[in-house]
């Protein structure tokens, strides 16, 4: 009997990523615009707790803005506060309630649910809404920086579990997203600078000029600049949804790569921190330590070794924790077993993004481990010396 | 601040069904050529224990397979032996249980999860790689006539929760689908009619020729003449391979409906009876119910009717069930509560699929609670009348 082979069929995908100011005022009719469909949709709004707190007006505030759009928009429901941060997508607790919530609410496939918070909160929420009836519609209003400029505007979910940041989670793009700078006002220094850390990320391997932008800017940006983040978020999200779009395999089937820059040493610092550290934060280091490594290998002079690790240090970002003395009872570095995990979670053929030369990238298929221990040394070093000529000032 | 538009961004999807026999034979290459990658990849097996105990020698017989083609498959664990069968996909257990085991195995996104079963355990496993990593590749080779036919050779995965059918699940095209025909002559008589319903329902709304081909073949059907029931199989999922990728929405983002005459009805049967009664079965009850509607809205001849209920009943299936005479406190029919849930799951406005006439279908967004009774009440003196027939004889 002959196979039958099924025709290629596509799956389209658009949606906008929106800048704006108070989404939720009287006035601003993005999100509304942003609901499809016959009559008024059903919506229903989960809240990062960290954006409520500082603003107790926010769930009247959106209710109002429901009742304002009433013809597009039916709120069945009370705005759902859920405490964010990575411990929200820590195993299956938060999306399965979640889950349930949808249910309960009587959300279908043409609903919205809309999710303001942080890049865990996103995460959680939209895994879940990805899940129900196999997929219920997202818009995300991403409220803190590394959510605006990265992960709040790709195409992906995810939850952790066995240890592994990550380890399930969906393609699901979401219908639209919104950004709102006034959410960043309110961040604690340690999210405010960890977006910035995704940011140098993008610029190392894919942008010069924009490298440049990060470390003129850096002690403004540290100092809350708003018009400079803003600046930063805009051209950082741009560029993440270049490569998304841009490289012909959005779902990663193949060998399509994430900016994933400094990542395999992050998830893993996250990991052994039990995500006390930030995502942002370990990115840093990630970067410096690749960074290093890189300049070891050639791709990078040692002019912008420097360049990159002061941009970072002025930036507010840590580029060295106490977690990268670990050793396991053979003297291997801890993070190492990062490696591997990295190219499971990838799949096939270990693939690291490193600069070379700065502004643009390759890939490699392994990495040394002396020259890693070579680079935390050096950092370790780094770190002590601008200790001393601080102390010495 | 002007809004970014992300570019359109398509996810392309292909992928080859075939027909076979013997895929284990040591000279039947489909499978080891499904597998693709760079040097061997790994793969893990997971096998519906329904299949396994007609087969004492198929774990032994696979484990060679995998050794015969070492250059591209690595089989790095027993193939796991799963109960198969509706109550596999009720609720998470079974597939947090597989997530775990891919976790362990350390399958990454460019190995392959190789499902041998019914629907129900495709369905599950499916759901579960296509969790892990954002997504294990999948290869399908189903073992019933109904997962050979219809869910099996799709783009859908599903878990039944909170009493639906399906409440939560993935579109989540496979690799490969591989259908071998003698895994069907193990079949007990249920499975085996069961997927002869999925049949009626694409001939019934989409093809007047196959409707023909069923009702001639449908006592030697019933009979297990194998080569009529691997043309039914071959014709079926053409239909429903065509009807995926030819409608412009193969993920159901909009309007786009699956191929669900009779399903309402059926998935709330299936629900009420705790899944004794069985998928093909409950469809060949739902598609007697709506054709009866669909006679009494003139939308198909009484002629049509009787040789569809005909044509049902030859073939070995049930056309009603003491469930139907189930009613709530204030006398309605408990069935009709599967309308509302249907349009759930599917989402916006309800949207049910009838004939009109037989080989095409029309789309009607109500349904008369008091025609449907009156169509189910049909339904009980037609049983009655060919069972007091019957005795007479």
């Amino acid at each position: 009997m002959p196979g039958v082979h099924i025709e290629q069929f596509s799956v389209k995908y658009e949606y906008p990523v929106h800048f704006t100011e108070d989404v939720f005022g009287k006035d601003n009719a993005i999100l509304a615009d942003s609901i499809e469909g016959d009559g008024a949709s059903r919506v229903c709004f989960y809240i990062d707790s960290g954006v409520v707190e500082p603003r107790p007006q926010l769930i009247k505030k959106i209710k109002e803005y429901c009742a304002a759009h009433e013809d597009v928009m039916s709120l069945l429901h009370d705005p759902v506060i859920v405490p964010g941060g990575e411990s929200c997508k820590n195993g299956w607790d938060g999306v399965r309630r979640v889950m349930t919530q949808l249910g309960e609410m009587k959300m279908c496939r043409q609903s919205y649910v809309i999710a303001v918070g942080g890049g865990s909160l996103l995460d959680m929420v939209g895994f879940a809404a990805s899940l129900v009836h196999r997929g219920i519609r997202l818009i995300r209003i991403p409220t803190t920086v590394l959510a605006q400029n990265d992960a709040g505007v790709g195409v992906k979910n995810g939850m952790n579990e066995h240890g592994v940041k990550n380890y399930v989670g969906t393609f699901a793009p979401p219908r639209a997203v919104i950004n709102d700078s006034e959410f960043l006002e309110s961040l604690e220094a340690r999210d405010w600078c960890g977006g910035i850390a995704e940011a140098f990320k993008v610029a190392i391997i894919k942008d010069e000029a924009f490298l440049e932008f990060l470390c003129d800017s850096a002690t403004d940006l540290r100092n809350r600049d708003m018009a400079l983040m803003a600046e930063l978020v805009q051209r950082c999200a741009v560029l993440h949804l270049e490569h998304i779009s841009g490289n012909g395999d959005p779902f990663e089937f193949g060998s399509a790569r994430p900016l994933d820059f400094g990542h395999w040493a992050a998830h893993r610092l996250e990991v052994m921190s039990a995500f006390v550290l930030g995502h942002g934060q370990a990115v840093s280091i990630g970067m410096a330590i690749d960074a290093c490594y890189a300049c070891k290998k050639k791709m990078i002079s040692e002019a912008h070794l420097e360049v990159i690790l002061k941009g970072l240090v002025e930036s507010g970002l840590p580029i060295w924790d106490p977690l990268l003395e670990r050793r396991d009872r053979k003297g291997r570095m801890e993070i190492l077993a990062g490696i591997e995990d990295f190219r499971e979670h990838l799949g096939g053929q270990l693939c690291i993004t490193l600069p070379s030369p700065v502004g643009s990238k390759v890939e490699v298929h392994e990495l040394d481990a002396d020259l890693i221990d070579e680079a935390v040394l050096f950092l370790d070093g780094y770190v002590r010396k601008a200790e001393t000529d601080e102390n010495s000032v």
